[in-house]
């Protein structure tokens, strides 16, 4: 296969923006690629469009993307709609990756798009579950409850406490605050996180992240021709690799052969390299206090050590390896479909040093990891991609 | 790019199944799949799933293919969940065969489910609309209006008649009798079809396809390696060419550069084939009068030519160019998400010269046309895919 470069990133700011439907948002993410990358429409071959809520939220159920794609002027293409639930966006980078490195064509759009405020709270939460057969008909159990369930194990084998899990929103909310995107742009202290509402114990309000209306694209191109086609620093894929969960057998220890921690191992593989090596990374911090399980399954730190990278300040703007510059999930926001897009963009721009008040101390490679999904004991969809200049 | 080959098909018969959901469609068409190719379910590396409608008619609207492929047994393995409306199914297929001719895998297995009977017909319809805030928010039109205004374009240029129309719809009910995963399998007559109930004038209820319940899955595998996985005959995939419409530009020819004509166009150059080299073919009559101007974007004939192909009978499966061998959408049924990869399996079974009844006679190139979606004055997305032995 061919190696592939992301030539431009756009994004439409996350947040509340009660005035634009998906379309409007979806359209400014792809031209403000467009410009970034310094292409013309025309030289894009096909798109791939991530979103999974609009069927049920605004229902646009078919051809979400095409509506989207054809707003944004662009025409004729293939257009694939892809959904992964959360990691929707980086199934859709994935897919214009697999396109671009097997020579199917030269230049590809990926673009993740979500409209989730609707005038109606209760039908937004309710379109976010799993298996619905399952976890709304018949358990009603939702993704903070499982995510608790989770983190109390993770409590009682490796000591980590609720403080902990607050300095992860410290730290996020501050990086927040400097992202002009960014949803939540008010720095947060451990008190205030911990004084908010307790959603399932451990995790209070405002570990979670919210609901959110935003987009986020990315041109990719052949990295033969990335130079002839925009004058960008061009970001090479290194790795972007995707699975779904398997049953946790029994017998197994606690985050052992689970999705993140596999699908991390294939990634670092494909681009030969190890987590030693990553400089910064994007991670899907739905729920604040799972970035730090994320740190162990992703190989930041060996087990159960998360906390002292937390203690240590290791993973701040400032630390060795900086975790969620952008400000993460639970502060840049998180529109389902265009997270996993928005992760890629942060990262590219950290690489190109371009990241302004939050940028980080000269990266050289960056990694993205979203998780979207459950079904039957696990995520149903993770995403690793490895970047680098 | 290396070769691709289908080593299995498989299908859960179309029809209305009041007892069954998404999954239980899904999980029989793959295993019927598996047991056709004689693999392992581990052999599988990579599952798209096409679904259109779940979101809205059964609630799951997130990783609807997991939910599917877990049932089935399979775990583990990237799952791309893919819609572009009645055009899901193939493309599912489109992206198995990228991800084994890029190399990415050596097998992969595409799946298309959907469940329309849901116990709500005007849910159902209203689920098919195409862009929610213009159809349906704005003018109030489907698509049996739109063919119809296309219909009457059509017989006045070429003089073709509601009598051809339904000349279609007694050849495939005619197929449809011949097959035993058909919804409607009671052969028509042109009087019937012509006294029933009006739906958009020339279009009667007996021309339209139905809702349904159903599935179909294949699995792909490089060509080089197909018959160590499989006995069966390797169909070899010489093209899948995807497209989205693009605007109607003013003083263009009825049927120029339209979607189909397009997409075709690039399927023939893609397999070094033309449209007189195809010996049996599946194509998309969502509404059966629509067969007759697929004969002409397709090249089966010239432009206003597709009247004499139905007065001489060259479609039936006797003749030169049997089209829709099946049954088609308005016999075999139209589970939305799953067509395509009907028409899939049909032209499998058809070049294995395993179609039983309905076999012709011993094709050795076969061509697939499945539409979806409408987007701004034309389809949101053509699948042409070319198999052969």
């Amino acid at each position: 296969m061919r190696d592939v470069a992301v030539i431009g990133v756009g994004m439409h700011p996350f947040g509340k923006f009660e005035d634009k439907g998906l379309k409007d948002l979806g359209r400014v993410a792809i031209w403000n690629a467009i410009k970034d990358a310094g292409i013309s429409p025309k030289d894009i071959q096909v798109a791939y469009s991530g979103n999974s809520l609009a069927g049920l939220l605004t229902g646009q159920e078919g051809v979400r993307g095409q509506t989207i794609t054809r707003d944004a002027g662009l025409a004729g293409i293939p257009v694939i709609n892809v959904e992964n639930a959360c990691a929707s966006a980086s199934t859709a980078f994935r897919g214009a990756w697999l396109e671009v490195a097997s020579g199917a064509c030269d230049v590809a759009l990926a673009v993740g798009a979500e409209k989730m405020f609707v005038g109606d709270l209760g039908k937004s939460i309710a379109a976010l579950a799993a298996d619905s057969d399952i976890e709304l008909a018949r358990m009603g159990l939702q993704f903070a409850g499982m995510y608790a369930m989770a983190l109390k194990k993770y409590m009682d084998l490796y000591g980590a406490t609720q403080e902990h899990f607050a300095q992860i929103v410290v730290k996020n909310s501050h990086n927040g605050s400097l992202n002009p995107d960014a949803q939540f742009k008010k720095p947060l202290t451990a008190e205030k996180v911990l004084g908010s509402f307790v959603m399932a114990d451990p995790i209070t309000l405002l570990m979670c992240s919210s609901i959110s209306d935003g987009a986020a694209a990315a041109i990719l191109c052949t990295k033969d021709l990335a130079e002839q086609y925009s004058s960008n620093v061009p970001v090479e894929v290194a790795a972007c690799a995707l699975r779904s969960g398997i049953w946790q057998a029994p017998g197994k220890e606690f985050l052992e052969d689970d999705i993140v921690t596999l699908t991390a191992e294939q990634a670092y593989q494909q681009a030969g390299i190890g987590p030693a090596d990553i400089d910064v990374a994007e991670v899907h911090d739905a729920m604040a206090p799972g970035e730090m399980m994320l740190y162990e399954e992703l190989g930041f730190c060996g087990k159960g050590e998360a906390r002292f990278l937390v203690e240590q300040g290791r993973t701040r703007i400032g630390g060795d390896i900086p975790v969620n510059p952008s400000g993460g999930l639970v502060s840049r926001g998180h529109p389902v479909g265009a997270t996993g897009l928005a992760q890629v963009a942060e990262i590219v721009w950290q690489l190109r040093g371009e990241a302004g008040e939050r940028q980080v101390a000269n990266p050289k490679v960056g990694l993205c990891q979203n998780t979207g999904g459950y079904v039957d004991g696990d995520a149903a969809a993770c995403c690793v991609t490895i970047l680098k200049v």
